[in-house]
């Protein structure tokens, strides 16, 4: 229905599922367009049409550091103010609808687009991604929830099939889309460009339908990433009910024909016009173009981020904060002087300013102030920045001269993008070569590492005094970075991916980025930090890991069931002599008998607990019961086993605390059927008993069967046969008329469900 | 057709697709019956129907070493005579088909069955089964390969689904069957268990007509495991001929009513019937049912086939072989009395005689005998068989008073057995509690494994001075084993699997056994080594290890191709002071550049060479150049990628002596196709000219591109693209109609396939 005085046409209602142009919407009688502009970390709105790849220059905006710094701060209410900051800038800048955010899985530390995803903990990409939408749309814009779904890499993105079984894509790449869609309610969700089990992801009504709107009761748009939709009307008929960009009327023409035809319903059609218009009204009753982008303020939030957002990784002396007193600093690394603010492609910010490290190092350390050596160039990739004698030789010099050396390094600014993946996790070897120069130089080496996925420490990360992992920091980066430095705010951010110590320990290394078309997710649920501890791995830093400048203790973990949630309470006291902000951790392990297997832990909250030294304070953290539970393919569907779970608060994955057992009544026992074991049999409560008196009555078969089962081989064997297979034996003790008893008085006796 | 003068009635032709009882076949006019028996590694006859689930005594029979050992010779010609001895046995006993040989690949070393398969690598696999083949078949006794296909655990092994995506199944887990099929032309198949990628065995037909027979040309009888049938008409469509045991009849009246009411083409059983009819016909045809069974000749090769089998781990000193004028020796550990001479279950010989290595070693040693500490109790599995304080300070006291102290070590015999898995790789802890006693007082330490699948031997490798792999043995072990100690036979057995250092290294370790009836194979092609090396993981022992008591020097590998084979030649010199057999194995890598993932290296040939001191010899290696395809799933077929590859001649996976390099030429190129990539048109010898030309002509927007592209990372991203995706975009230098042109004018030039 239209606010005009008649029905949509036809041609009008199938114009509407598609771009009128690049970033715009179609509009018709009684529906207004609607704009849509990417900004996952900042608005990138083209100043005209430019080029049509989209990758070139955008009108400023404020470029946030990306979801991995952002991420690293592990702070939902941060993530929630950068989206309210996103979203007054696009209302100034006449957009409704801003296209992230991106919470994809960190499968591998390759890909090339992580610098734009939160983490490869499900949990972690949920909760931040959640707030990002709560920020957008609670100022009144549009968020777009991408990539739906499993695009995990960019290598081969536009045709790979990502071959997941069911359990994996449930359990990690599907959640955090469930837990968003479900708490957040993003206006749209954008399907991605690959397949997934075989299906492109446009054309795929099982995900876009069947999960994202009749099980998880999406009620908004589904809009294409752009260029993704192969296959007009099977995108359609699939619930996929925007596409982007325009097709210049190809793709509404095949909407047309195949109505006409009658091959597509038209039902199907008027959902998805349903959808468009009231996303388009509801864009446009949010409308404020007078709205002033804000971008002095949101400068400092960017600089606040910076600053969550950067991790902490060692710190031995502690040789940080920087300390003026103690002797001259040293600056050594281009990356210092020109930094990469964020990553490649669709998501590129032009940034109103830029704050390097340098700059603020320079003036805010004034006595302190040794010096700065680039050490290496930095122009183009790794391959072409080519080192030297002589730039190393200047920052020896320079660094031999400084109490402490800081040792900026990254992959450099064509190394991370959308669209291709790394193929090795190694920084520039000009980089490590300066580095290896350095360390035999100086007499402290702070290290800061810029980047946007992992890269490789080893060996050299134990000869150096403090790691500190900066990734891409946005516009204000600069300055963030140099308030941790200095002090002058206090690290706090975690790592939301494990550092591995090389890339053939990636649980997904022998499965990434696959070859002729698809890619399987052959490590299943042992994804990140999943899979390290499944095989009990040593790693460069755990998921979850993180310093501060003061130090905290846990005490009393108390774990209870309160209805439909564990609550899990303990004390956390700053006993340091500096304030910090803790972030606790709370992971599960088991149950120890699961008939499946099971994460050595897997983290289900986090909270955030900001202490003054001397300060302690009571947290809690909620976990709801369902979010215990596994997915079961025989059951196809959620299953919370009974059993004994441990809760176990840490501040990391590696770095448990407390820990405290909790039982728990599961869901209902499975039902038993002729073909369940002999072993389930025997475990089914009801099913147990009546098979012990069936089997009591069976003479001589029984007494020969017990002295088989004497054996432990023997009984080893039969306990993992049918009871059909065990009746199917001439001369079976159960024949199989005893056996079509045994279930029908077992389901009599309302046993079996 | 039958022999009589009618053709047979629809009901004797379904009675001859299932037994007549539990061994023997259905016969019909002109079809006689004919017999089976289990047998892998020693002939398996029942006195009397005995117990149904067929796993209590049979008549005696040569006990030969099962497959893990026999395997370890890596010597298809003492396999062949192996198949010769016991079809000999089986004639003499009026058996026509023996069940086995067993081929399935080591996917974990906990996988109960693993004693009754020969190696982790496809082409051991065949090449042993396909000489075992040879053996039985030649001597007039059919073979039954098995267990067809996928089946390589025993956990809920009737019903789990193995998921295996198909160019992994193909190259790894196929691969075997598809070469002795072939190479050896078994008279039966034996279809499994379990379901491949989720239909069952028995009635994939996929597996059983397409692959098996239309692609593989088998003409033999497919027959079931025993009670591997769940729909008789479904798996008799599939392809499966015979099913084992006899229903009663249920099954054979279940095909008289499918094709009574049309469900099931009666030509489909008349094939299953003419196949059954043939091999009914072959069997009567060979019969000698006077034969003598010759048990004291095989007794002889048991003893040879142990020696030759055990595997020289580690020899420092050397303290092997023993040299009993260097002084006393003591022999410690239970499983030197009572030896575990094979695994449990349906494979299981009643031996017709078993001589152990105490006996052997009390009796040859002479003055040297120091004595005999059992050290451990064996009885059930080995949680039961508790150790104690008292029985290891005997072992010490003794071991204390020899200047060589052999430990019998292995997990005994209630541990490893068909019908389920381990679920560790630990030797029990009374017997490792015993060693590291007896390492702290014993002089010099030889440890002598037993064992069916690998177990763990760290931590305390190391510290041992030599380690003997004896695997089971069969019913002359002892003496075989005494042998290789003694020095009477040269130690040449070299390892079918890699001994990892903990069962977390194991490449399926994330995917085994699998849950809730699915295991999915995960690690793809990498299995064993393949595995191991993919993630350059140290091991224990790599795949292809072992010592002998001399030496070996390689020098002068020369490859070349001729037609449709590679040579390669090289000289071995026996460079010590004791004759020796060297098994020479040559591995490839490569090409460098291939499209897909493929193993830093794979076995394609080994041959053995028995060297006098001093002796040197020119070996030859041959490859079919086919075999150094990979199956491309986008192909649907076996591809050879043309470059260079890497031939490597070595002692072991990771022993590798020497390296040469060959060009080879591969298929033909790709077919290129509007939603190729825009690299995958440059790289096309004739496609790109084609595309380069083309967008030579497109003027200012070519010029745009030119710019655009000088960017490397928006090459990067453009190369991943299809040019129909390219050609999507507005203002692209190359429209939908271009594109169009081009791919016809390719295809007219023929450059297209």
């Amino acid at each position: 229905m239209t606010e005009t005085d008649r029905p949509l046409t036809l041609a009008e209602k199938a114009r509407l599922t598609s771009g009128h142009d690049t970033w715009t919407s179609s509009a018709a009688p009684g529906v207004p367009s609607f704009r849509m502009a990417d900004g996952p970390h900042g608005l990138r709105v083209h100043a005209d049409r430019g080029d049509h790849l989209g990758l070139q220059g955008s009108l400023p905006a404020t470029c946030f550091p990306p979801a991995v710094t952002l991420g690293s701060a592990w702070d939902p209410g941060l993530a929630e103010r950068v989206g309210a900051a996103i979203a007054r800038e696009a209302k100034a800048a006449g957009v409704d609808v801003v296209l992230g955010p991106g919470i994809n899985i960190k499968r591998s530390p390759l890909c090339g687009r992580n610098f734009e995803y939160f983490s490869e903990d499900p949990l972690v990409a949920a909760e931040m991604g959640a707030a990002l939408v709560r920020g957008l749309q609670g100022a009144g814009v549009g968020a777009s929830l991408k990539h739906f779904a499993a695009n995990n890499q960019e290598t081969d993105r536009l045709r790979v099939s990502a071959d997941i079984d069911e359990r994996p894509l449930r359990e990690i790449y599907l959640r955090a889309f469930e837990r968003v869609v479900r708490r957040a309610r993003p206006w749209t969700v954008m399907s991605s460009y690959n397949a997934l089990n075989g299906v492109p992801v446009s054309e795929n009504r099982w995900l876009l339908t069947e999960v994202l709107r009749e099980e998880w009761g999406f009620d908004g748009v589904v809009v294409s990433d752009w260029g993704a939709v192969h296959d007009r009307v099977e995108a359609l008929a699939a619930g996929l009910d925007l596409q982007m960009p325009s097709t210049q009327g190809r793709g509404d023409r095949e909407i047309e024909q195949a109505v006409a035809r009658g091959e597509l319903d038209e039902a199907v059609l008027d959902r998805s016009v349903a959808r468009i218009t009231a996303l388009a009204r509801r864009a446009a009753a949010s409308r404020a173009p007078d709205t002033d982008p804000g971008h002095d303020g949101h400068h400092a939030l960017a600089r606040e981020v910076a600053a969550r957002g950067t991790v902490l990784l060692k710190n031995d002396g502690p040789v940080l904060p920087l300390d003026p007193a103690a002797g001259p600093v040293a600056v050594v690394g281009e990356l210092a002087r020109t930094p990469v603010l964020q990553g490649g492609g669709s998501a590129r910010v032009e940034p109103v300013r830029v704050e390097t490290a340098l700059d603020h190092l320079r003036e805010r350390l004034g006595a302190a102030w040794a010096g700065f050596a680039p050490g290496y160039p930095l122009a183009g990739a790794s391959g072409a920045g080519r080192g030297g004698a002589e730039p190393i030789a200047d920052a020896v010099r320079l660094a031999a001269s400084a109490r402490t050396t800081l040792v900026f390094l990254g992959p450099g600014p064509a190394e991370e993008s959308e669209g291709f993946d790394r193929d090795h996790l190694d920084l520039p070897a000009p980089q490590t070569e300066l580095l290896e120069a350095v360390l035999e130089a100086a007499e402290r080496v702070v290290v800061v590492l810029s980047n946007g996925g992992t890269v490789r420490v080893t060996p050299w990360a134990d000869r150096v005094d403090a790691l500190v992992e900066a990734w891409l920091p946005g516009q204000a980066g600069g300055a963030g970075l140099a308030d941790v430095l200095l002090g002058d705010a206090e690290p706090s951010g975690r790592l939301t991916e494990t550092v591995p110590l090389r890339l053939e320990d990636v649980p997904s290394h022998l499965n990434f980025p696959g070859e002729e078309g698809r890619v399987r997710y052959g490590e299943g649920i042992f994804v990140g930090y999943r899979g390290y501890d499944a095989r009990d791995l040593p790693v460069a830093f755990p998921f979850g890991h993180g310093l501060s400048y003061t130090v905290f203790a846990y005490s009393g973990l108390s774990v209870r069931r309160e209805g439909e949630e564990v609550r899990a309470a303990l004390t956390v006291a700053n006993t340091g002599d500096r304030p910090g902000r803790e972030v606790v951790q709370l992971y599960t392990a088991g149950p120890a008998d699961s008939g499946v297997a099971r994460p050595v832990r897997e983290l289900r909250a986090f909270t955030g607990v900001t202490l003054a030294p001397g300060e302690r304070r009571e947290v809690e953290l909620a976990v709801p019961v369902g979010d215990l539970a596994y997915y079961s393919i025989r059951d196809a569907g959620w299953r919370v086993e009974p059993g004994t779970y441990r809760f176990e608060a840490g501040a990391s994955s590696r770095d448990i605390r407390l820990s405290a057992d909790l039982d728990l009544d599961g869901g209902p026992d499975r039902e038993l059927t002729a073909e369940s074991t002999l072993a389930e049999w025997r475990a089914h409560p009801a099913g147990g008993p009546l098979l012990t008196e069936a089997l009591s009555t069976a003479g001589d078969a029984a007494e020969q069967t017990r002295r088989l089962l004497a054996d432990p081989s023997v009984r080893r064997i039969a306990e993992q046969m049918s009871l059909a297979a065990i009746a199917a034996i001439p001369g079976s003790p159960i024949t199989e008329e005893d056996l079509e008893k045994l279930v029908e008085r077992l389901h009599a006796d309302g046993g079996a469900d």
